[in-house]
């Protein structure tokens, strides 16, 4: 399949290679053709893999990926054009992250909406998939990384496209039973406002190698 | 040891009467004395089972607990009084959840501030310890309810604090291995935040009898 990931950060080119190493055509966007680290990655890679502007990308990709900086997000993919996203699905990975007044970093959006619904909101035409951005880019290419079970969550309003993002886990490494559908694209709140105790267990634990398994009582209780 | 519980909510009266199970005096306090609930439930348990008002309940305790709704609880915790209140450590269970602008609710602090924090600087004499507000009252008191282990986590400015609370849940079943001290007050904002995604967990599971693991990487990349 073709897909197009954009963002060239740790996140993007991490996607981007494991995506080409489970046999798809990959092509990186980023803010002007030939960004430095994208250009660098794909003569690494060489075969199918490419680099391009965000519109280069999402016009190539039949299905894409946000792995922009959250806060520069709707930016990024106004940038790739509505007319080159319509009708495809779109797996947003980022965190709505402002580490500008500080750490640690708040949210730029969040409590009554997020950046998942504020791109599903900006592009209606695109089914948007929220998965991914509760773990760090090692972790979502191997969640093996983490020993034992451990949750991955997808929100959505497009079943079908929920599906989709879901086989794409799957090949990832992801199993069928860690990856829990959270319903629709407002659960994106949750899925972000996560990102605030995630940076605390960054810290107690050690590691951003760290996910969560979420567990439910089987008893009367539950 | 003589405990005083803001609040007569299930999350109060669980919290009370797992604790005066453990032998210790439970207090609960209400905004007036003689509230219904909380009578019914001093004579339903006897003994070492009393009720009065917030300033009532935190006089006579030598720690306290914030079980009130979090919406109400600064209100609450002045009207227990900042001398009744002087020296003693506070644990603060309460979630500022908003529910009167629809569901689902959502928080009526968050991102760059806490209640736990609100709390923590309105009192600056009490010691405060932010725990127990990422589960259900019934997974409060008996975490066996789920199956294998699970995460629960403290904050606080105060080490001693979270020394003593972290006995306190220990008694309540708590494993030793299973406390995760996130640092300082100001973690309470990811505490706080993750109810967003609780919620969703609980609309996804079925149950609210849930909770999650924290788990980390080993390897290397950890």
């Amino acid at each position: 399949m073709r897909i197009a990931v954009l963002g060239t950060g740790v996140v993007g080119r991490t996607l981007a290679s494991a995506l080409l190493s489970n046999g798809h055509e990959v092509r990186l966007g980023s803010r002007v053709a030939g960004n430095e680290a994208a250009v660098a990655w794909a003569e690494e890679i060489g075969g199918p893999a490419s680099e391009g502007t965000f519109a280069d990308a999402a016009g190539f990709g039949e299905l894409v990926i946000n792995a922009t900086a959250g806060a520069a997000s709707l930016q990024a993919l106004e940038m790739a054009g509505a007319e080159q996203l319509a009708g495809k699905v779109l797996i947003d990975v980022a965190n709505p992250l402002d580490a500008s007044r500080g750490m640690p970093p708040t949210l730029t959006v969040c409590n009554d909406d997020s950046l998942g619904e504020q791109i599903q909101r900006a592009l209606p035409d695109v089914r948007v998939v929220k998965t991914l951005n509760t773990v760090t880019a090692a972790v979502m290419v191997d969640p093996t990384l983490i020993e034992g079970p451990h949750t991955i969550f997808v929100a959505g309003d497009n079943v079908e496209a929920k599906a989709q993002a879901r086989e794409l886990l799957q090949e990832l490494g992801w199993p069928a039973a860690s990856i829990l559908d959270l319903g629709d694209i407002t659960a994106a709140r949750g899925m972000e406002m996560y990102l605030a105790l995630w940076l605390r267990l960054w810290g107690a634990t050690g590691t951003a190698v760290l996910n969560v398994e979420v567990r439910r009582g089987d008893g009367p209780a539950a």
